[in-house]
This record gives structure tokens, C-alpha cells and sequence, in this order.
């Protein structure tokens, strides 16, 4: 993977993937928010392999989305816990469960998003904060923002500047 | 990467990752939805070697995201659309650019997501559809869903079940 060619376009997708986008990385940021926090609970859960774990691990550690915590002094053992930039990324992973369920589930849900006090399934769409309207297409799209590079502006054409041809 | 520990598990995080959890999948995604269309587009937006390149539309053609009509026939050129199933992964790409712009854009936002027609900001947030609420923890919370396997019972516990130590 080219991690140069991904950063320099400044997109924010593209950075985001430079933290957890590789498989592995989302699989243990899900296991984080279900309670796994040590090497042996990851390792147990994922089935991977300890070399790519600990790898795994330091680069979620070095890109702040998870805090090493030493949890024993002899021996020393450590355990790797949420941060608040890590929490942030829960609602990619619930916008991901829901639209694996939807496309990828034939036989039922095997998890879910629910009211935790009334046990109510719950369905994730995405809307804007302030207006709650549903973020979807052709009411709402991507544009170029103020940091946006003159290579962004090309691809994602500014307000007022529709790019001919865009999916929507 | 090993597709039968992840697909076993029922998880539909790690089936959604199977068809879209290599990077290059999902920026493929990205920029068809911002008009890419055709081979070429999609090499000179992402500077991909033109065999990964084949090969991770491939997987998007097979998985049901992307769907490949020809455009021309002498000679005979192709062009990847989005298919209903590859629309609706756009809440999980809007989550991941309200995230990414949330921590990896120190310098501002070179993407965001509009009102396509007054070019006002939006703010992704998931909410539940029905009432409106924020997901978030730990009003809410992951659960075994119907169709569960006993090792995601086990890992997500289902409502009244609540696992100790998991992370919110």
C-alpha cells in the first residue's frame, strides 16, 4: 500500500484509511467497543496472527485511536483501551453493521444496533446534526471545502460548480 | 488476508469487509460516486497499477457494488456504475469523512458533505431512523441479533445480557 499517494490528496477518506483501513484494524477497533482490551482477547477473538497483532496494535496506538495501558508491573502486561478519537469511529462501524445487514445477511441479523435500556432494535441512517434531514443523494453531495487542494477542486467541484456526470 | 476466519464469523463488520475492506475498494467506491466511471478515470483519479486496479473492480463487479456495462462497442470499452447495493455504502463513506475531517484534518476540510442546493455545511450524525436519536453509547449498544452464532452470542451479548467490561 502506498501511503504517500493517499495522504498527499488531503481527502478525508483517504487519511482515515491510513489508520483503519486495513482489515484487521476495524476488526480489532470492533472488539475494543465490545470489551476486548488485552493482546490475548484480540488475539483470541480474531485468530490472527501474533506478529500482525502487535503490529496492528502499534499502529492504532501511534495514530491515537487506541491508549496502551500498563495494567501489570510484574510482569509488565499492557492493555489497549479506546481513546475519545477511537470512540468517535463507532458511527462508521454502526453505519457499516447496518448496511451489512441490509446486503449482506441473508439469513437474519447476527448483530445489531439497540436501545440498551428497552432492548429496541435500533436502524442506523445518518442525517445532518442541525436539521436532522436524511444525508442522502441528490439532495445532499460531496463538494470541495476551504482546505480542498487544486487536485480536490478538480474532483469534487465547489458549490455552484456541478461536475458533469456524477453518480448519484 | 484470510477471507474464511472473517466470513465464518457471521459478523456483518467483517462481511462488509470482505467486499469493501481493502483500501483501494473503497476509494474505487469514492470516486465513482463523484462521476468516475471508466478504467481510465479510475487510474489517473487513484495512480493504481492498472492489474490491482482490475483485479479490485473485479471483486466490486462480483460482490454487486459496481456493475459493468459497455459503452462502446468497436472497440469494446466498459464503464463501472454503481449498483443500488454500492449506493447505499455512501452513509458509510459520510461517516468516514465526518470522522477523518473530524481527526486527520488539521488544516481544514478539503471535502464535506452539502445541501446540494443552498451549499450549506452538513453534520453527519447516525441516528435511529425512527425516533431520531443519537446512536451513541451507551444509550445504545451492539447485541447478538437473531441469527447469532453461538460464538457471536458469546462476544456480543444479547439485551439483558449485558457483557461486563465493554468499553462504551
Amino acid at each position: 500500500m502506498r501511503h504517500k499517494s493517499l495522504n498527499h490528496t488531503g481527502c478525508p477518506i483517504a487519511r482515515s484509511l491510513e489508520h483503519v483501513g486495513e482489515w484487521w484494524s476495524i476488526l480489532i477497533l470492533r472488539d475494543a467497543f465490545t470489551g476486548a482490551s488485552r493482546f490475548d482477547d484480540f488475539q483470541t477473538n480474531l485468530g490472527i496472527a501474533p506478529n500482525m497483532l502487535t503490529r496492528r496494535l502499534k499502529t492504532l496506538v501511534e495514530s491515537g485511536l487506541l491508549e496502551k495501558r500498563r495494567y501489570s508491573d510484574k510482569p509488565a502486561r499492557y492493555e489497549y483501551v479506546l481513546t475519545n478519537k477511537g470512540r468517535e469511529f463507532r458511527p462508521v462501524l454502526w453505519a457499516l453493521i447496518a448496511w451489512g445487514n441490509e446486503h449482506f445477511a441473508p439469513e437474519g441479523e447476527s448483530i445489531m444496533v439497540i436501545d440498551a435500556v428497552t432492548g429496541e432494535r435500533a436502524e442506523p441512517v445518518l442525517v445532518d446534526r442541525r436539521t436532522g434531514r436524511l444525508l442522502q443523494a441528490p439532495e445532499f453531495r460531496i463538494a470541495a471545502g476551504p482546505a480542498a487542494s487544486e487536485r480536490m477542486r478538480r474532483r469534487h467541484a465547489p458549490f455552484n460548480e456541478r461536475k458533469p456526470g456524477a453518480q448519484s
